[in-house]
């Protein structure tokens, strides 16, 4: 067997059995190979932006990673925003990105360029396998790195007659290192803080974002009255009836200011200390409150979750955590508003759904309006690179087939991979597209008040408008083989997203929300 | 004034007066001081492979650079693909990427990524602003390094802080340096190869491929029988009735190989030796046939026109060049082919056209069919990485708002950079698209053989089909803006192009052209 065929046998052996791909010349054996192991599937991107954002929402959803075939270093670079949204998720993947035979690289060949130092940027793992014997055990020790807790991007660089080389061995599992333990003393310090007179608040993330640390966390808060927070940016939250209502902090500084107010201490637990997520003249950039002490339970790369239950037996043994009731908004009539239409989506989300969030201003309804719906999960913009809600969407869909997949998405932030929708089709993945088309990058509107900037005219305001001419994402959608339709009025919005969750494969709703603000 | 207000002040004074943007929140000064600049004019983007290939098409065009403004890491990452075709090209370009505030860097907020190592693999420019004070000299280095010859990226990283910070001052433009002196004795050397009796080829590359360099070219060529060839992908190449038809070195290797039989002497004048786009199993990289000695005319850094120019005084004193004849095919009937739709191209191409050229495998026969049509102006895919086309297209045609701009588009490359549609609608360019829609990556397919990948089967096929389901670019340039219509005829190809071109603004032809190969 060449070197392509031992990685793809050793990538299925060790549970990465999804390839999203858009691949080019010297990616060619690697494709050809895709034939020889039955097991491992292709999904064809048409830009990279679609294959490592599809790879960060499967991993999301499936919990192991997928793997992602690019096209030497551009396809690296164009795949490079949704990877750095991904790193910040730290979800587990498998990135080969293919390179120039080993004895071309000399040539400086028209598309050669620096694979390695882009894809060092991503603070990952790297490695260049060296020939064609050495690629099972490369693509094993890829796998282990991603998986290792919390998850990491592993980048394998490929060269062309490594993979069209004969000699290879397909590798052996490797376990992935497990989380490490909790610190001796932290659970125990931080119990302390509990029993304590001051207020205190936990900050949780990354796993623990999943129903057994939202419970543990949940049951903490109801029996100490310490307040509990989300990130801001979850990898993936669990959410709805039955299960924890956990706020999360804030986008805007102002809202984090006001949600962490009188707070003492600050225990955090999986998550990073809240920051601004830019900085503005005369703002502080470190949000937490003037005084307030920080306390780590449990780092990200440590088992956050068994820290949470710990710590729940310690504190509040005997406490249930508090749960939202099943309870939605009444289906609302009239011309869509911000509000409106996140009621819509709270009547109507269907029991199991998976939600990808880039609805931006759009979606600050949203959290309001869903909280007692049924059961679903949320996948959100988790480096703030836009462009991964639709991308996700499709990741989530192929991991999970069998679950509703709704993407909300922002007007200004579609055209980035808007080819997406094109693979949802290919695929009948049953992702349900709501694209908020508020004409404008309205976001930028807004900051551009919140920098300060005083001189702002006419030619700045016209960066901000996507109105001259309209994205028509009707068309669009139809164009790349998505049904779609447009709606003006809730009870539109009602119809078209009940009909859409009916019927199989992908749909989109050009939803004409006007800007929140 | 403040940083931002005297970057774009320099940038203006120093001849840059386009900044093609996609802008974040850490640009908002920079968006906010175009209002107190008139003259700078901010052209917006989508996704920034449309900024970062529209910069490059307009420099190619304009002759000298523009700006552009991306947003951070995710930002400048998104534009690499087509940085890295305009670092092929060396297209002068100046990039001002917005960072955090300096202060607010320590806090790794989410959208902190390494932005100097990225544009550290563009081999150009890179400077990291340090006070607003400094801006307008650092813009000046810029535009001199930017514009030094061949011509490369310059990179600004502009932090927030230093943006928004006072006591900016614009600064005083800084000349470029001059093109290199062609080494002494280069044209003597040469002169004398092309007076001895082993057979020669000149390889010309960069500007001399411009009018003065193919006419210097072809004189040499005619009065001592060297071949003439140009560069695989010229940066610009003047074309049609009247000036010289230099043919260019093919894509494949084998190409090339027949191109260069028998040559002893391979004479480098801008160019680079010529080797093979990728590695084959088996294949030669280096195309420079056995035995033969390669020599130096003039470096990219140097004035290739000047050695040109004056080697064509000394060996061809009293040459005319051979010049292409206006001749044009016959409008061709039927059903669309590989040839006869370039026939209804060259038969209709009107006079002063900028072809921007990503037709890939489609495009094979355009050379033949446009030899004597008009004068026009060719830009190729420079570095190999697809979704240059449209872009390139956009920057065209903001450099010659009155010259007919005709972007012939593969369909596989179509959607990297898809939404520069969208900009050619709102700022009303001359462009019409010719969109080559065989429905597959047909390169790949080709590409699968010549690799000579043994076990290919239905998976591998799968991921050159584009047509499950079918692309729709009619509806999808519809969607943002743009008029389009389909031809599956070379009648309906020709009437719709001949429509498009008399009407202003933009417009895309659907052409149903079944592949070459």
């Amino acid at each position: 067997m060449n070197g392509a065929q031992s990685l793809i046998r050793t990538l299925v052996d060790a549970g990465v059995d999804v390839c999203f791909t858009n691949p080019g010349t010297s990616e060619m054996h690697f494709v050809a190979a895709l034939d020889t192991v039955p097991e491992m599937r292709g999904v064809l991107g048409l830009s990279e932006g679609v294959v490592t954002g599809a790879a960060d929402g499967y991993a999301r959803i499936a919990d192991r990673p997928a793997a992602t075939l690019l096209h030497l270093g551009p396809g690296l670079a164009n795949g490079m925003a949704n990877l750095h949204n991904a790193r910040r998720a730290h979800t587990p993947m498998v990135n080969i990105v293919g390179d120039h035979a080993t004895y071309h690289k000399q040539y400086d060949a028209l598309l050669e360029s620096d694979i390695d130092a882009v894809a060092g940027t991503l603070n990952g793992w790297v490695r260049r396998c060296g020939g064609a014997a050495e690629v099972g055990a490369d693509a094993d020790a890829a796998v282990a790195a991603a998986r290792e807790a919390p998850g990491r991007i592993a980048t394998l660089i490929l060269p062309a007659d490594v993979s069209w080389g004969e000699g290879g061995q397909a590798g052996t599992p490797v376990p992935a290192r497990p989380a490490e333990p909790v610190p001796d003393g932290a659970v125990a310090e931080v119990a302390e803080l509990l029993r304590g007179a001051e207020p205190v608040a936990l900050l949780i993330g990354g796993h623990a974002c999943r129903e057994e640390g939202l419970r543990a966390a949940a049951a903490i808060g109801a029996a100490t009255g310490a307040k509990v927070f989300a990130e801001t940016f979850p990898r993936r939250i669990e959410r709805g009836a039955g299960l924890p209502n956990i706020e999360r902090l804030g986008y805007l500084a102002e809202q984090v200011t006001y949600q962490l107010d009188g707070v003492r201490h600050l225990v955090l637990v999986g998550a990073r200390s809240p920051v601004s997520f830019f900085a503005y003249p005369g703002k502080a950039s470190d949000l937490v409150p003037e005084g307030a002490a920080v306390h780590s339970l449990a780092g990200m790369e440590q088992d956050v979750v068994a820290a949470l239950t710990e710590l729940a037996a310690k504190v509040a043994p005997d406490t249930e955590p508090p749960l939202a009731a099943a309870r939605r908004p009444e289906l609302p009539s009239g011309e869509l508003t911000p509000q409106n239409w996140a009621d819509v989506l709270g009547a109507l989300l269907p029991e199991g759904a998976i939600i990808s969030d880039e609805a931006n201003t759009s979606g600050l309804l949203v959290p309001g309006a869903t909280a007692g719906a049924p059961r679903h999960d949320v996948l959100t913009l988790t480096g703030g690179a836009i462009g991964q809600g639709m991308p996700v969407a499709v990741g989530a869909a192929i991991a999970a087939p069998d679950r509703p997949v709704i993407n909300l998405q922002a007007d200004g932030s579609a055209l980035y991979t808007v080819s997406a929708l094109w693979t949802q089709a290919r695929e009948n993945l049953n992702v349900t597209t709501v694209l908020l088309n508020n004409r404008a990058y309205a976001i930028l509107r807004m900051e551009l008040q919140r920098v300060g900037a005083e001189s702002s005219g006419p030619k700045a305001s016209e960066l901000f408008d996507l109105s001259h001419p309209d994205l028509d994402f009707v068309r669009i959608a139809e164009g790349m083989g998505v049904p779609a339709g447009r709606a003006s009025t809730a009870e539109e919005l009602a119809e078209q997203f009940s009909r859409a969750l009916a019927e199989p494969g992908p749909h989109l709703i050009d939803a004409l929300v006007p800007p929140l603000l």
